[in-house]
């Protein structure tokens, strides 16, 4: 089975290269493809957060390591692909939780979101507080180590 | 620009029609691809909740209304797609926030997945705290109400 997709936007940024580190200053704009109509964007700033589903283009294909550190660092256990948010994974797909700034027309500017300029966007989908996990969040220790100075 | 994706595993579970509500009781598994190995859900267990992003493959393609009504609700307001969670959009993808309840070898059982028997899954993602938004999620009035017996 093969699945066919295509943008429906496009990233634009101030980040030309893939970096692992300070996102936080970073305002992304995302700009509707050609053919998608404006409109779908209509009352987007109902919501305050959405979730961007995104392609790491720039990623080379075939490249995925099933099992590895986080980041390479020895200091991290080995994790299955599945157990880390690494971007050189299966089909390449980036996902972010976002806030939304401004809508004008076409476009959406956010924060927060950890994609490079030109990045291709297959999805946005607004959050939904039902959504939102109840329970408290459990993760491994490296998690904390690895994200202190993402944002 | 065309992007070719493979499902890296499948859905199993007891709903095998596409239903709007009550998910609440159904507990799914994910069962790995065969040309995916083992050891790609190494220490998943190190976390509580996952990202899965997933294909509505039972959606026909190109039946996408961009701007419409929530589940063509005459009491909600007309949303831009990008506004709404419908099934009906462009690229066809599902994103659900689940609570992993157990994993044995190819396998992980989940709960709060909204994805029917034999969805194709393209990516699975754990939740890391960080990401989380930090400030309340603002939403409009008709999304608890659509909402009410999802779960």
């Amino acid at each position: 089975m093969e699945i066919n997709l295509k943008p429906v936007a496009r990233v634009k940024n101030s980040r030309t290269t893939s970096l692992d580190d300070e996102w936080g200053a970073i305002i992304s704009e995302i700009i509707l493809a050609e053919d998608i109509p404006d409109n779908a964007f209509q009352h987007i700033l109902d919501f305050s957060q959405l979730e961007i589903i995104y392609y790491f283009d720039k990623v080379k294909e075939n490249k995925t390591q099933y099992v590895r550190r986080p980041r390479g660092n020895p200091d991290y256990p080995e994790m299955g692909i599945f157990a880390q948010r690494n971007k050189d994974r299966p089909n390449q797909i980036g996902l972010s939780t976002v806030e939304l700034i401004w809508h004008r027309g076409r476009s959406i500017g956010v924060s927060m979101l950890d994609a490079i300029d030109g990045t291709p966007v297959l999805d946005i989908k607004p959050v939904y507080k039902e959504f939102r996990p109840s329970v408290e969040i459990r993760q491994p220790v490296w998690v904390a180590d690895l994200m202190k100075k993402y944002f």
